[in-house]
């Protein structure tokens, strides 16, 4: 809820040009919109700093338009992730200047690129497979007016790969490190940095890795004391905080 | 490994006060120092921009006592944390000014008390359980330069007990939110703020909460899309990275 | 097995219009019918206050059907949960006013329309994706006799959603709260209501919500005491159970 | 908050006679007290219908007696669970009429015994060993006004002894069934009975069933529709909700 | 292998009819026949009292012929189990008197039916879902030369279906359950009769039943001291051991 | 219940030595007695063929105790299992021919000592700590009327010192295989024998074997199809079901 | 990085033909070469002693392609592990003497044929379902240069069909054992044999297998000393060990 | 079993000094010594090629020195580990040579110190509270004649402390990773040499590394491809396939 339309609606309410029962109603109609499946949520801007995220998963093809209908009217930058190409071909009748992500199986609408951050991301992935996760990361972060380096396939059984990379990792003001199987790369990278480290693992492996639990465990017990973790393939998550703690306040 | 360190070691061999292998010696050893049980990290605090700490857990008496006085001759704050009174006992024989924090079971050096942070930390607890883990994080960030500010006993399930603590949760620049159970404060706490919340799950609770599985699980699938997680009463890592975001660069 | 078909059939014993054999077939048919794969139970509806559901997964489409040419006959409203639009094509063959709801996956006849409960049933999700499970559990209730409020995507990551209804919550005899992800609604729920508070645990999230444990987790360890929790998905239970809690005896 | 309490505080500041800022402070003490570790909820009361319980694990002895001193105060009836002996020695110094109930390891404080239940509240154990449980529930229960049966082992592979108490179990408003092990018994009680079962999960047994997990997921699977399911050992919750479902509104 | 063929080869040996080394290998070609993928077991029958079996999962159709064809040749009585109609219609081309169980995905040739059992063995299943898995145990123990009893869906939470059967169950030598969910079934028939029961979970249900976890404990964890247990959904495995404890020695 | 008790109870009552009431009270009495904690089950015996044993396993001393006193008045062979030295101390002066077997925590009373097997029971251990579970087995197989060959410390890990004994295994009509860490013993054991195996997993290992759970799932998924599994532990429920396969019906 | 490679360039750089810049990106070059989503390692060769495998799960066939055509250039042998026979047709047209390998999903290039073992690795499985991985593991072996034994099907519940093979497992320097179910077939083998066994849990197995998990636990349980494990269905790391150890230094 | 102790009684036998019983005899004799609750195993020995360990866990005082006295008698080198002082204070009556190492709770004989190995043997710890277990594995490989490298504390998240230790990892024949946490020591160091690593997760850490499972699975999920790993917390095993893969055969 935005300061200024709340002291509009006062204004007018105060000039008698609305009852209390409509200044009472437009109030609410500034929080959120009930649209019968679902709250679409204009409140969320103001407090969280970023405009609104569609997670697409879970949610039939008319859901997601629905709600892509609402929140476009306020908002310059939607995304809607976890979704398909047949989503995609919807919200391009709609709006011709969406982006399609086939990789990340994003959906990106980016018409404000002021940029906010006071520094650089990175992220960084262990293998090839982790790509999309960690696209997801990146165009997260872009879309909330971040710089971002891409650092991909640098896991630590060819630790060399790495460090070669070593500067890279050092200029970033925070570093998202996506990895698989044994998860063991955001302990090496946080060692090598001073800022926060946020770590997203994968579903990439397979018998023991479980569906990324391997990876899961092997972050939240990390040696490195600046890593924090997000959900198995997470890489919204992970990209939204990021660009919180870049952020200038 | 500071710069100036090395500078003047480099100065030194050029005119000869070094040979070649004495500085190489010099220079490892501004790195680490191979004490038998331990590689104690001079290059640390260099790097992650803080002073060492010391997990005492797992450690014997004597380890974390010999590794204590190589630390506290080069750095003027040191934590020692999953400690005993009796470790404390050792301590003060050594340093009086050491503090001992009974309910977080820690044990602080904090002679160097500059202000390093750019806003406020704020730590909540969802019940008077959890506080020992919250005051780990809570002691750390204020032993790295950060204004600390408590709210304890907010849970969920009498949600006016936090909203009655929203203004000061907007002020943060970042929260940590410590809770056991089912672990639902920092969803709850996460849509009330604009900023990185820190998620720690705690071991409180019993039968199927299993040490604190309950909890975590619910932090990783929070809704809220600016929660990060930590190990299960991992206190110290979220005030450390609190910090790091709390830290202008 | 109705009080008055057995004093009925004991009667006619008496009278000597029935053996003893003869009756006891009788009185064994009441209680349940065997059909070979399957023990019709007429008893249950007396015993639990409730026609018969068939609960579809694992069934054959023949098996379904076989059952409920049993059930409608002694039975006026009967539901068949988790079943596929081709066994709806072919009970309608058989009965022409039975209902298909699409998203829930129910066929439901409800012949019998009486209000048999107290007060209110409010149904709240957490999130869109929630929605089939809640409404199996809506569907159960009102055909249980009861009026059902509906309150859908309320989940605590946007608290001014849901505390935007708390009226309609704090008016209902018993509230079904259904969430995936990390499960906290019920808590929330649960402290603002001074009424039993049934949580379904949905599989809906991914990666450490393994399908639904993370919920299901969080609802058993709830720091709110009015909660009790069913199985995950088990849209129907917590419509059966919030039924007989309404329900004046 | 007591509606009463909140008219008085309003007439005084319409009269002047207490300062807005007077007025507010009043208002929030009436809903929670801060006492530095603990936000005593006078709230609860009236929002849940039962005066407050004190949940004695992980509270030091200070802590408790703290909370118990700001609710005895305010409510006649106090309930103090998993505590210890030494923690009613220190209760009993303040309070000469507190009960102890070593089985079920509570404190009790019961001097309001108004009778609130419309019906009787039955307890059921499986085993001998699952008694302090089902004492919780029961204790709970009759604290919260109601009449309660106790039937103490009639576990299931010896069906004859459930059998045998089938009237006392048909009588019942609700039926809490406390069992470890497999966990079975909630089901054919359930069978048995056309009201709400609550099944409580217990830590007994040995091996396989990993500290009730066994039980718990027994009971969750339950093929009996009008079972709902509580934490493991949670005899509290389940006497807590058989209470609210027995009540008249 | 054989006491009499074994015999035979030593005469002959012993009279100089077969060399040693053709002694030898005719002595191994008893016992097993390697055929390249796979050692065909042609001493199992005699050490286990039963012809072979090929559990079909996981080899290709190529092998299962392939085995299927050596083993035929020595024993009268084959089962296939986790096969397909594929796979019979091949078999079918081999041997005409083979017979394809549908539900149970079976193929078996009975071509030696002497009754072997001293007592008859009772099949019981929950419900009708758990027909196919308790067939496989049926059709086995028939093969075996058994007697056998079959009791579908007569599960705990209708105690009166399964009180019914009573006498049937008390009757039997040897009782198989099979059941899924929360798996109480057999503690119950346990209780009933005093011989052993084996319990057979099942991976029928959902949610927290985890394929048949559930069930599975509930079945270790029995209250019942008559009742051992084998895999999930290990139908055959229970038919054989049912076959074994009713055969005399 | 004794068939000859009842027979008599109904000719007092048809006699007009007992009335209804009295009849009624004495019948229920003879299946089972109710002492407060727990009801004690005089039906057992004939229902499951052998005298009551007593789980001390969260039993006060107390109950042990009452328990014991009902059950020794008409059963001549009870066994008290998973108790202490203490509660011997109790029953010993009770009754003087009490048995403690300290390694099985067991206290044995065999007063009858009729056997009333066909065969011999072999109870085999993989290794000398496996000892105490296949001595709970053997004791309870000897006190339901068996001969018992014990083998212990024959792993697989030196198969020499398994077939050594192969003769023994071969001659018993059922083997109890009790085994800690892998669970690899039940199956070479399966394959050697044609007779029931029932596999009993300890709770013996470190690490990975997770108190016993790598031993029973090992157990269950044996490829050998003679094996069936009980509780982690559970020698007590080995010994009783290799019992009721071992005695003529 | 190849020795010789390095001293050429230093030699380029000391005569000047070479910048110190262009010597720098040469270097770097031999190490690894950045194809945008992948790092091609040519370091690993040299540093452990095998050329490069791709690993094709999670990559698409672009991808495989792409590093494929960089490794091809540089390292005589390559296998491609879990890949499709589609890939295979891309890799054919590239290279015509690759082998396409069905049963293990493994593309082989194998142009250096030197024998580079000791002695001869053994490859063993306990069923016929185990084969796959079973060659992935023969067919890596032979591509580092090793002679190989393979022994399919001689799993322990025909304990004879192992012993039958024991001269030919007595004579390997390495055995690599393969099985799904309990997985107990290594510890058997490991007491055999005086080299190191690595076990290899495959997925195979059904109800309380668990994917793999039975196997794995039994085998990281083994009681036999001389065993270590990999992960669920890992052949080419088994494969790829068991030729290090073979390989004299 | 040693071939010329064979040989010396088929000599003896076939000179008629020892009858056919007796030959027997002995020769089994020489395999395994049966004292009750142990199998004394003399074959394992030549066998696997090293002198008997006894594993103290779960053995009473006196097992454990019945069977140190049968072994002593004809291994030069006997073990003792997860033992105690006590044990120790028993064995030294017997043997005054024996040794006692406090941290890693292991007795030694170490009377035959031959070199057998052809290389180093490294072992590596990644913190100080990793160091029993690693002692344990570095004790086992010095008693099989190797020597052996040890390397403390120098865990991933301090890479610099690990790369100055490149020379040694590089220099060995095998190498022996000792981790807890979240076991990513392992894969660095695996990319960093050319020969095996054996990887022992170690039970150290805390919260959701669940006592070792989440380094075990880090482990088995290593993406270096020379990796394989033991039981958790089992040094000895390391250490004893350490031996075996640097052993000239």
């Amino acid at each position: 809820m935005n300061h200024a339309d709340i002291q509009e609606i006062l204004r007018l309410h105060a000039r008698g040009e609305l009852t209390t029962d409509q200044a009472t109603e437009r109030i609410k109609h500034l929080s959120f919109e009930d649209i019968g499946y679902a709250r679409v949520d204009h409140a969320r801007a103001s407090r969280q700093g970023f405009p609104e995220v569609i997670f697409g998963q879970g949610k039939t093809r008319e859901q997601i338009l629905g709600i892509f209908e609402k929140l476009i009217q306020r908002s310059p930058n939607v995304l809607i992730t976890r979704t398909t190409d047949e989503v995609f071909g919807d919200i391009r009748n709609i709006l011709t200047d969406a982006e399609w992500h086939e990789s990340a199986k994003v959906i990106r609408v980016l018409r404000d690129k002021t940029e906010l951050g006071m520094g650089e991301i990175c992220v960084v992935t262990a293998g090839t497979s982790d790509i999309p996760v960690a696209e997801e990361a990146a165009l997260t972060a872009e879309a909330m007016g971040n710089r971002v380096k891409r650092v991909w396939d640098a896991g630590v059984a060819g630790i060399h790969r790495l460090l070669a990379e070593r500067e890279v990792l050092q200029d970033a003001r925070v570093v998202v490190v996506v990895a698989g199987m044994e998860g063991a790369l955001p302990s090496v990278v946080g060692g090598l940095v001073g800022v926060p480290v946020i770590a997203v693992p994968t579903s990439i492996g397979y018998g023991a890795s479980f569906g990324g639990i391997a990876a899961l465990l092997g972050m939240l017990n990390s040696c490195a004391s600046n890593v924090t973790v997000v959900n198995i393939d997470n890489g919204f998550g992970a990209g939204f905080v990021a660009s919180l703690i870049n952020r200038t306040r």
